[in-house]
């Protein structure tokens, strides 16, 4: 399969053939090629993209979401594709509900791994924020000591709200438990509490979810019943005045809702690491609303870096060589 | 006891009589007089000194260390005075080696809360160092969005060397095992690893402590043995390139060896909370080396809050009617 496996990786898009059965010998093999697969896929992620005949002869893909979205209804031997990122709201622009679904399954990159790297990075940005890095970093610029004006509360005292309570949400739940932290989880469907959340709470009762926080954590996706979820009215009249913190998709609020709740204070902050416009963003980040309360982070909480993509890819094609069910299956009718 | 309380405390001293013995009635005296201590505790440090007079009557303080030190040898009816603060360096240039030793107990300020604060202080600066947040706030300032040199490291990969395994020290450690991070203390003496730390050194070993890690969080306080005990010599060759992150006394270091360590590339980094001349740091904050890898912190890790105060008042209180040993309590010769 080493062969095999090398020569049919490409670019940004690497393509393989699976080992032939679930025997010893074969599992081995998918151990062994761990090294080789993680050197190779740096090198795919570097360079030029497949051409149209290697992807009509691929059985098996590990690719991003907008070059698998532009090829969907024209794979004819694929079995599975691997997607290199966690979002697939650019493969659901390409998919035509009114045709058959695709009948290969694709899934997002998700590990426990990922996951807790972006939990780390919404854990660095409420203790940043509740801290107040930002005002000594503009205080260090004007070379001035701000200390009679210094507050913070301890971490344990803090009610985090974490929006999406899939394996991402649960990962920066069980990180902020750890810390002592109450933490509050919004998920679609009815869920119980457990390690990594103290209280569940459905969209019905998002407005009593709101009202809790006093740090608002998302890791949701873009799908039709995310998509601004948050509004300034939605937000209005929360009496811990929280800090959104949007490690999910940027589309949760829109830009203007969003200045709208700092300006009236419904939100005292915000750490985003996403943006529905992007470059409105980089426009705007050092302007008026957005310099006084909002940090920006160019989407870096989590990268696909190749070893984790690797190891996610090899998770899978475990499960994929020996028929068991793919983890982090994307679902065509719920969107992700 | 609680009207003769109320009488004796003092502005930014406050003093006590205490309750006669250690019977209930006395214990839950004790307890109760906690809220009202408390207030009183937050007008006394915002108002006048005490008077000669109130100072020579008092049996118990609640003081800062400049104002026991101002006052140390003409204590007479003093018993036990209790600090408001973690330091005691500005106590002992007051005291004489020579003379026979203040005959009443002195006890530092110190609790679990306290020190978790300061290790939530330690954490915040560690991850938002890790993850840049220092780059991506100039970054924002410039309107850039620099995705792409943006890289991190997973917290469960780092090894944190902290220098000081007392209570807070300890508090440092426990917050980061629980993120999973291998945890290095320095010790003055001989400990062994417990759930705080991976593994121990004493001072003999502090070249292999110093190589092994890559953050430097110190927690130490100011002695003859800690002052300056880092140097650009002793930093140099450390293939971590660590992160110096110092919440204990500004002495550790001099600024002349911290920029030389900076500047060769010994350390990669370091936020500060403390700093042998604040107003010199003040002055250098924005300029060359510092602006470049410093973040500064204006002595903020842990604030003195006078809850936290009260509660460890409390706490010593109760074992001082009680006839118990006092807790956080000053060694002369050890000089904290």
């Amino acid at each position: 399969m080493t062969a095999q496996l090398a020569r049919k990786i490409h670019l940004l898009l690497a393509t393989c053939r699976p080992a032939c059965c679930n025997c010893s010998t074969c599992r081995r093999m998918v151990q062994t090629t761990a090294a080789m697969f993680n050197f190779l896929l740096k090198m795919a992620l570097r360079s030029r993209p497949p051409t149209r005949a290697e992807l009509a002869s691929a059985e098996v893909l590990v690719t991003t979401a907008p070059l698998l979205g532009s090829t969907l209804y024209s794979l004819p031997r694929l079995q599975w594709a691997q997607l290199t990122f966690a979002g697939v709201e650019k493969l659901m622009q390409f998919y035509q509900p009114d045709k058959p679904a695709p009948p290969f399954a694709v899934t997002r990159m998700a590990s426990t791994a990922f996951s807790r790297e972006l939990a780390e990075w919404v854990l660095a940005a409420v203790l940043g924020h509740e801290r107040g890095f930002g005002r000594l970093w503009a205080a260090q610029r004007r070379r001035a000591w701000t200390q009679s004006t210094y507050t913070y509360r301890p971490v344990s005292e803090l009610t985090i709200g974490v929006l999406g309570t899939g394996q991402m949400g649960r990962e920066v739940g069980l990180l902020f438990k750890k810390l002592g932290c109450t933490v509050n989880g919004l998920s679609r469907t009815e869920k119980t509490a457990d390690d990594a959340f103290d209280n569940m709470f459905t969209s019905d009762h998002l407005s009593e979810f709101l009202r809790s926080a006093d740090y608002l954590c998302s890791v949701l996706p873009s799908t039709p019943s995310t998509r601004h979820l948050l509004t300034a009215a939605r937000l209005a009249d929360l009496p811990r005045r929280p800090v959104l913190v949007n490690a999910g998709r940027g589309d949760l609020i829109t830009e203007r809702e969003l200045v709208a709740a700092l300006r009236v204070g419904s939100l005292s902050g915000a750490v985003l690491d996403v943006f529905e416009n992007r470059a409105a963003a980089g426009r705007t980040a050092n302007s008026g609303t957005w310099s006084r309360w909002v940090t920006i982070s160019p989407h870096v909480a989590n990268l696909s870096r190749p070893e984790l993509v690797c190891a996610a890819f090899l998770e899978n094609l475990e499960r994929f060589t020996g028929g068991r069910p793919l983890l982090h299956r994307v679902e065509w009718d719920r969107g992700y």
